[in-house]
């Protein structure tokens, strides 16, 4: 790897199983959320990071690469800690919390994630690309402002009362 | 685990986990840098890191823990993703632009770590721990926004060239 095209293969490739780790990981995680808020949020999240992935692959055709190839290695962490986590939990508000705030670490991730690969392609005067990469960007910024509005609105006061 | 307070325990030991697995990681990529801006920011942020470790010792021991007994599996897959990027890559532009990027993954695993932490302490009454959070919270904001900066203004141009 020598240039930044390689450098954004290499980012959008590890984006790809990112998104794809998370579509794996949500069911379980939907299954354990007591709060009805939270569990829509994080079903609509699931679709969105799909029509996301159907983004990464569009973005991959226009670079000539396969968006296969990488295992995200970072993500694995994440998801690894949050089941960790959660099976030391049981249904309930503070495990919504827990839930939550997993969620948000990876939300977080993936604003690093895309915003570095957003800048790498304006930088390369490939705007459509990023085009395409700011409009997941601000879906994944929507999603932890979600998330925290559920945090604090509801289910952090059921946590504590708990 | 089973309230809100043995959550936020957790969620202590885990950034102490993260933060100590940070000051251990950072020399070898300060080591890799170019960009004499960009080292001399890492530095920094390395010297800012072993004082939010004091703050999250002051923190436990506030709240009567030990702060070690978790591994933060998280930061071990975003260090592993770092070295693993960087294998990949010889010292020059393009591997700052990846080591910011890197950077930035961190920063954000920790906005969005100290974010939930100092949320549910706010939740749990204990205002003096979420101050204490909080100043940390801002100080991971301003590195991530001080890389941002270092790579739009220099790093990615020099990268996009090379």
């Amino acid at each position: 790897m020598k240039t930044i095209q390689e450098l954004m293969e290499h980012t959008i490739q590890d984006l790809y199983s990112a998104e794809n780790q998370i579509i794996d990981a949500l069911p379980d995680l939907i299954d354990r959320v007591q709060s009805d808020q939270l569990r829509q949020a994080l079903q609509m999240h699931r679709e969105q990071t799909q029509q996301q992935v159907q983004r990464l692959e569009q973005i991959a055709q226009q670079m000539g690469i396969d968006p296969d190839g990488e295992t995200c290695m970072a993500m694995q962490g994440l998801v690894e800690e949050a089941q960790d986590l959660l099976s030391q939990l049981e249904e309930g508000p503070v495990a919504d919390a827990a839930i939550i705030g997993a969620a948000q670490k990876v939300e977080h991730y993936e604003i690093a994630a895309y915003g570095t690969a957003r800048t790498l392609a304006q930088q390369a005067g490939q705007d459509q690309i990023a085009d395409l990469l700011q409009q997941t960007l601000e879906e994944e910024k929507q999603t932890d402002e979600k998330l925290t509005s559920i945090a604090t609105s509801s289910v952090n006061q059921k946590a504590a009362q708990s």
